[in-house]
C-alpha cells in the first residue's frame, strides 16, 4: 500500500472563507477518497481569487496525484475555477454544445429563461472529460495529464451536485487509477454514543493494519467502516467478512445495518414494508421532521398514510383524543401524553405501527422538572405501546435531531421485538 | 481598505484530514474574523505531522500577518503543534510554572490524576503570551514577532474550548492590533435565481469598491451582502446604507429580510405573530418538512397549533375533507386538491393561515403529463386561496426542499398582499 495515490482537497468559495457556510464538502469528499485507499495530507480553502486560486493548484499539483476542487463553476462572474485550472494544466475552453444543449434542457423543464452568463457553465477546458450534473446546471470535468500522472477535477460546490457527481463520476474514475482494490464495510450503530462505542473495540483499533477500522460520530449515530487493501474485490473483502463478523457480535441489535445505501430510516421503512404493515405518526417537538426522515424514503408511500402535527395541547385532544384529565395531571410532556397520542393516531389511522414525540427543545419553555432537553418517545406496534425518555443536549435543532432519531431507532428495535415474538408464535 | 491585516487559517487533525469530522472550528474562526474586518484569504488544514506542518506553518507566515491554528495541543505525542509553531518562530519551550498548576488544578476539580504527558502541556514558548483553558486542560498561547509584525495563534482542538478561549482572549488582543472596522449588512432575497439577481445587478458589481458587493446561492433563496470598512462603526454603517437602499428599490417584494438572524422560516413566523395570526399546515409531497422548518423558529407555538401530512388519498379526503370527485376528475397533485387540502386544514383547525403542499417528489410516480419535480403549492389567508404551479429539478430531497421553501415564500406574500389590502380597508 506504499505506491498509494495521494490527493489534495480544494474547496473554492468566499462563502467558506468568511465562514458563511461549514465546509461540509471537504469532509464527504476526505471520507471518500479515505475510503478509496488514497492518502490525503491537505485540504485548501481559497476565495474566488485568480492569483491565489492560481497558486494554490499550482502548490496541490507539486505534492499531490489527484486535486478535487469544488466550488466557483456557478454562471457568475465571480465564478472562476474552470478558468483557473485550465490554465494551470496548459488548456484553452471551449464551448461545448453537449453541455450547452443540457443546460437548455435543464432551463425549459424548470420553466425558466436561461440568462447570458449561464452558457459561461458550458465553456469546458480542452481534451477535459466532462461530468454531467445531475442535480443542478454546471457541469465538472476532469482534467488529466497522463505524462505526469496529475488528475484535476472539478466539482461543483452546491453539496448535493458534489454529492451525487462524486458518486455517479468521480468514484469510478478514481477506481481505474488505483493498482488493487479496496472493500469497505460499514457497521451502522444507533443507540450507543461514540466513545463508548470505541472503548468496546479498543483492542481491534490497537491491533488493526488491514483491514483498517475507523469510527463517525453522526447524529445519535456511529458508523465503524472497515476498509482493506486486496489486490482483486475478492481477497480485499475477504479481509474484510471476519471484522465485520466479529463487529456485529460485539454491537448485536444496536447495528441497524451494514449496507451502503441504507440509512436509519431507510432500515425502518424497509422493516414495516417488508413486514406488509403501515405506519402514521404523531409529532409534537419534532414537529413534521420526523415524518420527513420517513417520507425521504423512496417507496414509502406503501405504507405511510397520515401524520399528525399536534403542536398545541388542544390539537393534542382534538385530533389525536389525548384526554383533557392526563394533560392537566401530567403535563403536555410526559410519559402518559406520549402513550395516549401514539394510541390516538394509531386509532385514527387504524394503522400497525405509530409513533409520537413531545419534548422541550428549547431554548425557552424548560423548567427544573422538565429541563430542555427532555423528550418522551412513544412507539405502538399492533397494540403495544413502548414510552422512552430522553434527555438531550444542545441546540433546539440538534435536540430535535436528536429526537428524530431516537424516535426511528425505538420503531426498529419495537418492530423486531414484534416480529420476533410473532415467528416464535408469542402473539 | 488596503492597511488591512490577513488572516491565516490552519486546521491541525488527522480526523479533519480524513473526514471523520466536519471542521466548524474554521467556520467559526473565519466568521469571527471577518467581523472584525481581517482579510483571509486562506485556511488550511494538515495532519500531525511535523514536516507538513512546518511547511504551512511557513507558508502562511508568508502572506499573512497573524495565523491561528486550531488543535494539536494535547498530551499526546502526536500532539505537535506547539513544538513546531515555536521552531518557526524561532523559540524554545521552557515548563511554565502557572500552566503546570492550572492542570493540576483541573484535575483535582474534575477528580482525575494527572499522566505524565499531561505536563508536557504546561511546555510553552519563551515570550509567549499564555492564554488560559477554561474549558479544558491545554492553555493557548500568542507567538508574536513584532519587529515583522507576525502574530502566531494556538489554540485547542475541541471547539468549545477553541471557541471560549477565542472569545476570552484572542479577540480582545486582535482587536488592539487593528485600525478602523468593516461593517456588513445582507439583503436577502427569495423567489429569484441566483444568476438572474446577479444580472440586475452587474453594474452594481463592476463599479464595486466600498462598499464591497457579493452573493451567496442557498436553496431557494439568494443572500447579497454589502460590506463596508470605516475609520469607526459610525462611517462603515454609512457607506452600506444607500447601496442597501438601492438592492432595496432593485428587488422590492422579492426581499424578505436585511437581519443578520432573520431566516426565511423566521420572516413568515414573524409576520403570522406579528399581525395576530394563527397557521396549519397540510401536507403531501413535503411530507412533514414544512412545518418542521415553521417549528424550527422558537416562540411559534403562539401560532401554530395543527398540521397534517396527508400522503394517501384516503387520508387527504378522511383527515381534510378533500371530494372523492376531485381525486378522481383531477388527482391528487393539481390545483384543484391542492385548494381543497388548504381549505380543509383551514376549516378543521380553525386558523387563520394555511398552506398546502402536494407534488411529485420522485424518483418514481412520473408521467408525460406529470413529470418528477411538479408540485402545487396553496396558500390560504383569511378567506382567500392562492394556488402556484413549480417545476423543480433534482433528486427527491432537492424537490421537497425546493417545495418548502417555495411555500414559506408564497405564504410570506400572501400575507403580505393581505395585510396591505386590510391597510387600505380592502377587506
Amino acid at each position: 500500500m506504499n505506491d498509494k495515490l495521494t490527493v489534495e482537497l480544494i474547496s473554492v468559495g468566499t462563502e467558506i472563507l468568511m465562514g458563511n457556510i461549514i465546509n461540509t464538502n471537504a469532509a464527504f469528499l476526505a471520507e471518500q477518497c479515505v475510503r478509496l485507499g488514497l492518502n490525503c495530507y491537505y485540504q485548501d480553502v481559497v476565495g474566488d481569487n485568480a492569483d491565489r486560486l492560481k497558486a494554490t493548484i499550482d502548490t496541490a499539483l507539486g505534492r499531490a496525484d489527484i486535486i478535487i476542487l469544488g466550488g466557483g463553476l456557478g454562471p457568475t462572474q465571480d465564478d472562476l475555477t474552470k478558468e483557473t485550472a485550465a490554465e494551470c494544466m496548459g488548456r484553452k475552453l471551449y464551448m461545448d454544445e453537449d453541455s450547452k444543449a443540457a443546460i437548455s434542457d435543464y432551463f425549459a423543464r424548470t420553466g425558466r429563461t436561461p440568462t447570458d452568463n449561464n452558457w459561461k457553465q458550458a465553456m469546458m477546458p480542452e481534451g477535459c472529460i466532462i461530468l454531467p450534473n445531475h442535480n443542478g446546471t454546471a457541469p465538472g470535468c476532469i482534467i488529466a495529464d497522463k505524462e505526469n500522472n496529475k488528475h484535476v477535477i472539478l466539482l461543483p460546490g452546491p453539496p448535493e451536485e458534489l454529492k451525487l457527481m462524486y458518486t455517479e463520476s468521480v468514484e469510478p474514475y478514481l477506481r481505474s487509477l488505483m493498482k488493487g482494490t479496496i472493500w469497505s464495510k460499514t457497521v451502522k450503530i444507533c443507540g450507543i454514543g461514540e466513545s463508548r462505542a470505541e472503548s468496546m473495540i479498543e483492542d481491534l483499533i490497537d491491533s488493526q493494519t488491514n483491514p483498517t477500522i475507523a469510527t463517525y460520530a453522526k447524529t445519535g449515530e456511529v458508523h465503524i467502516r472497515v476498509t482493506a487493501y486486496g489486490e482483486d474485490e475478492q481477497s480485499a473483502k475477504k479481509l474484510v467478512k471476519p471484522m465485520v463478523k466479529e463487529l456485529k457480535s460485539r454491537f448485536g441489535e444496536y447495528i441497524y445495518s451494514t449496507e451502503e445505501d441504507v440509512t436509519l430510516e431507510k432500515a425502518v421503512v424497509d422493516l414495516i414494508t417488508g413486514n406488509g404493515l403501515t405506519v402514521s405518526t404523531i409529532e409534537s417537538c419534532t414537529g413534521g421532521l420526523l415524518a420527513g426522515r420517513l417520507i425521504s424514503v423512496p417507496g414509502v408511500s406503501d405504507a405511510f398514510k397520515s401524520g399528525l402535527i399536534t403542536y398545541s395541547n388542544k390539537s393534542k385532544r382534538k385530533l389525536a383524543g389525548v384526554k383533557k384529565s392526563t394533560l392537566d395531571k401530567y403535563g403536555a410532556v410526559s410519559k402518559q401524553t406520549a402513550a395516549e397520542m401514539v394510541k390516538g393516531v394509531a386509532a385514527l389511522t387504524k394503522t400497525d405501527v405509530a409513533v409520537a414525540t413531545t419534548g422541550i427543545a428549547g431554548p425557552d419553555g424548560g423548567t427544573p422538572e422538565k429541563p430542555v432537553g427532555l423528550v418522551y418517545i412513544a412507539c405502538y406496534v399492533c397494540g403495544n405501546v413502548t414510552v422512552t425518555e430522553h434527555h438531550f443536549n444542545g441546540t433546539r435543532q440538534k435536540i430535535r435531531d436528536n429526537a428524530v432519531t431516537s424516535a426511528l431507532n425505538l420503531m426498529r428495535r419495537c418492530i423486531l421485538e414484534y416480529c420476533s415474538k410473532k415467528a416464535f408464535g408469542g402473539e
